[in-house]
């Protein structure tokens, strides 16, 4: 991960109990958005009553952008929003610092 | 939630399995948090292996100095470090863009 500034993408969510094939994607979809020019990295959560976060880290708002409009991203979008969530928020943002805690070994 | 910008802080983080009043402390400052001058929300997702992600979001950069240097949230952090986390990451972002989605009921 490189210093700043690059763009986190915050998506906040809640999973429907329907879970027709939502793992198989949400993990192919990781496995491609990591593929994509710009990609940084992601840190994903989600708890046992389907409420979820992922950040996603990126280059710049270009990448995003291309990444938004993924032939196959587009399709797993609207899977999404036709049964696997109830309500998602998108939070587009520049990362403007950084700090870390390690736990002495 | 105001429309953007505004400010995010981005908590990823690992709890240890010690659990010695991190939950009561973490509410109380979830409750501090919300009474900061600049505080407008909160998500906050845990799942069972203790992986968390917290986007807390503010209207300014200053609010999010003070709340870092506020006294007893500079306790809870220093106990945070001694024994609740073995990592964390924070990330300071403005946030530039917001979508969302709402299922029909």
């Amino acid at each position: 991960m490189p210093d700043p500034p690059y763009y986190a993408v915050i998506f906040t969510s809640q999973r429907t109990p329907s879970d027709d094939g939502y793992e198989a994607l949400a993990e192919r979809m990781l496995e491609l958005a990591s593929q994509q020019p710009g990609f940084l990295g992601v840190d994903a959560v989600r708890d046992a009553s389907g409420r979820g976060m992922t950040a996603s880290y990126w280059t710049d708002l270009e990448s995003i952008r291309r990444w938004r409009n993924q032939a196959q991203h587009r399709m797993a979008q609207a899977l999404g929003r036709s049964g696997w969530y109830s309500e998602y928020e998108i939070r587009i943002c520049r990362v403007e610092e950084v700090r870390r805690f390690h736990a002495a070994e």
